[in-house]
């Protein structure tokens, strides 16, 4: 009982809830704004899980908010097979980034229901909460709460810009389940996702396979000053943390176009501080900012350059810096195995397809820890992304969909329990 | 009919108002952050309000909120003399900045009533609105358009962060008053305030007789870029406002460090960012920065020197920079007639006083462009303010508002009416 060679998934019928889901949390002109755990993510995660239950899964919520909805396979006491991605955006988001892979685990069991074909191993199909970590700081935190990187408490304590915890926000939204997070046997990880990168779009190429990660290291740095008159003030005594913020964010741009001739990325993403206001210094600000680099030694040397920094910005300007969160992640951590699975599929399924590396990180990088991870990547246009513009179409998409569904069903089907 | 020599302040009754004010909107320990036209501003303004009448005053509200609280003169048909500052603080204000020169007005008055001295020319005393810019940008808004450099219109159009106007605000706390801003002859203006600098206090010096303004030049900027990934997109092709925003800033502070020793000084007062997150370039953002020296010339080199800096903030990072608004004011701004009449009376009244510029903008500096203007400062200690540590007593105190008193009367009695 093998997925004959010929299934494919139905596209109409996919990119029908890739409308649904633009039409919810919609933000500038052919974009979306659904911060993680809005009342816009509860309508999406309602939509969802109508849609998993209609395709007869057993849905699980669990302490994280995660949404785990099971496909029973022929043997199901086996480890499962994951598929998924995340259905929160940024702020000024795309319709597809992170959609494009959860609706496509979505129809992969529809088409699997289509083909009355039942996989070995169970099938679960993911939407992980805050991927983007637009609204709750660091990103993936629940992916990475599964994989046992964070405790449940530490993840409710986190807090948006308005002081609201993660844990209130999932309780006010209804989807603060009583599972436990991780925790257990994990066959595997798929996840399919834009490349949100110009790589594939520009060669034309249909299939992304993701090798490896880039290896990034982020940042959440506190600096203290004091308040006092931006007049009289004399520049001798001022401790405005502000300016250390603002020195911190350049000096890590600079990094980033000092290693840009190999790709290398500087990234200063978010200042805030107070009281923030003309005519006074501001005796508080938070920064947030990464570097990436394919090469991981690179990377490393990127990262004690952001630290010197750190200490830099502070020393410059008479400020205390404390360094809140850091997290890094990337590298060689997809699974041999997987990845010449779904390069072989492509091939078999006549798509062009080359190998990449992501940039960006993905749920898929917690995924990794516990379990053999592949993602496969779909072009975009033009690569944009975080943006309101970020595109693609069925000649963008469908190739990728195809590739999923065939891949994971190879794996969910093999009968070799070694490999677990 | 001259007032005698022997007059003073009653101190216990003006410090009295001093406490009462310290009571509304209170901040941080020992501090105050009343912000302008929020409800706190309301209650201290209905205090102030209150106070006038009950001292006689005939109180008139104008159009941009400014409460004119008017003594008859003997000839009360000639212009005014005012004397007033503002009651509005920063976020993380103190108790004397502006309050001390507003209360201090009153007392001069209450203080009139008990020597039952009525002077020639009427005395009104005045609060200016949102002087400290915390609220609504640019500062001295409301004394700026009593002056004739903003429109009524521009000033209630002005938008705090939470997007509610100037004008909203006024009408909401009840002080969008009839009487049309300024337009009409003013005798000459006083302004009581603390130093808000170290110069008098570390020379133990009782009076302070404010010779001229630093000259200042103000910069509200915005730039646009746009959104993307802080991963995968190119450094070459990002448009990262906020890092625009950044490198304006940390250039300014940088232009402040290279004129310190001339005591010039140099700020990045402000930066707010869109969609400022983890994980997206902003594509939007504005900065508040301002250079300041005493002399004129330089404080224009270092103003040509930011005006390169936004442009060269722009190119950098691929963004647009607009210059919104753009303020300045300071040089040689204030009367020598009145400055001499501060300084004698401060000799004649036994106190230890210097000559020094302001380095701090006050509402004195715009109405130096439409009548003979003078300031009078008193010690705050160790030069504190912008912040709830500022802190002044009577041995700081006293002496001004004696000087306040007894130059004020002096100009208000004067039978020379070819001055005006």
């Amino acid at each position: 009982m093998t997925l004959a060679a010929s299934v494919r998934a139905d596209f109409p019928r996919f990119w029908k809830t890739i409308e649904y889901s633009a039409e919810i949390g919609t933000g500038r002109s052919g974009g979306l704004s659904r911060l993680a755990l809005s009342d816009a993510d509860r309508q999406m995660r309602d939509l969802f899980v109508t849609w998993c239950r209609d395709a007869g899964l057993s849905v699980t919520i669990d302490r994280v908010g995660n949404i785990h909805a099971r496909r029973a396979g022929r043997d199901d006491t086996l480890p499962p097979v994951l598929v998924g991605s995340h259905l929160d955006t940024q702020e000024n988001g795309g319709r597809f980034d992170g959609i494009a892979g959860t609706l496509g685990a979505l129809e992969l069991v529809r088409s699997l229901n289509d083909a009355g074909h039942i996989t070995r191993r169970p099938i679960e199909i993911v939407n992980w909460t805050n991927e983007e970590g637009a609204r709750f700081s660091p990103p993936m935190t629940a992916s990475g709460c599964f994989a046992g990187a964070y405790e449940v408490d530490w993840v409710h304590a986190r807090q948006d810009d308005d002081g609201i915890t993660f844990g209130e926000a999932l309780r006010s939204i209804g989807y603060l389940g009583d599972a436990a997070p991780g925790g257990r046997a994990i066959d595997s990880y798929f996840e399919l996702h834009i490349e949100q990168g110009p790589v594939l779009d520009a060669g034309n190429v249909q299939v992304g396979v993701v090798t490896h990660g880039f290896r990034s290291h982020g940042y959440l740095v506190e600096f203290h000053g004091e308040t006092a008159h931006t007049g009289p003030w004399p520049m001798e005594r001022r401790r405005n943390a502000l300016i250390a913020a603002a020195r911190l964010l350049v000096a890590v741009d600079d990094i980033g176009w000092e290693y840009a001739q190999t790709g290398g990325k500087g990234t200063g993403a978010r200042l805030v501080a107070w009281p923030n206001k003309a005519g006074i210094l501001s005796d508080w600000a938070q920064a947030v900012c990464d570097v990436r680099h394919d090469d991981p030694a690179t990377a490393a040397i990127m990262a004690s350059r952001v630290e010197a920094a750190i200490d830099a910005a502070a020393a410059r300007t008479g400020c205390t810096a404390t360094t809140l969160d850091r997290w890094d992640w990337g590298g060689k951590i997809f699974d041999d195995a997987l990845v010449a699975e779904i390069r072989r599929t492509a091939s078999h399924l006549g798509y062009s397809h080359r190998d990449l590396p992501s940039q960006a990180g993905h749920d898929a990088y917690f995924l990794a820890r516990i379990c053999p991870t592949a993602m496969i990547f779909t072009p975009c246009r033009g690569g944009i992304t975080h943006n309101n513009n970020e595109n693609a179409g069925r000649a963008d998409l469908e190739p990728g969909l195809n590739v999923l569904l065939h891949s994971v069903v190879a794996r969910a089907d093999l009968e070799d329990d070694s490999i677990s």
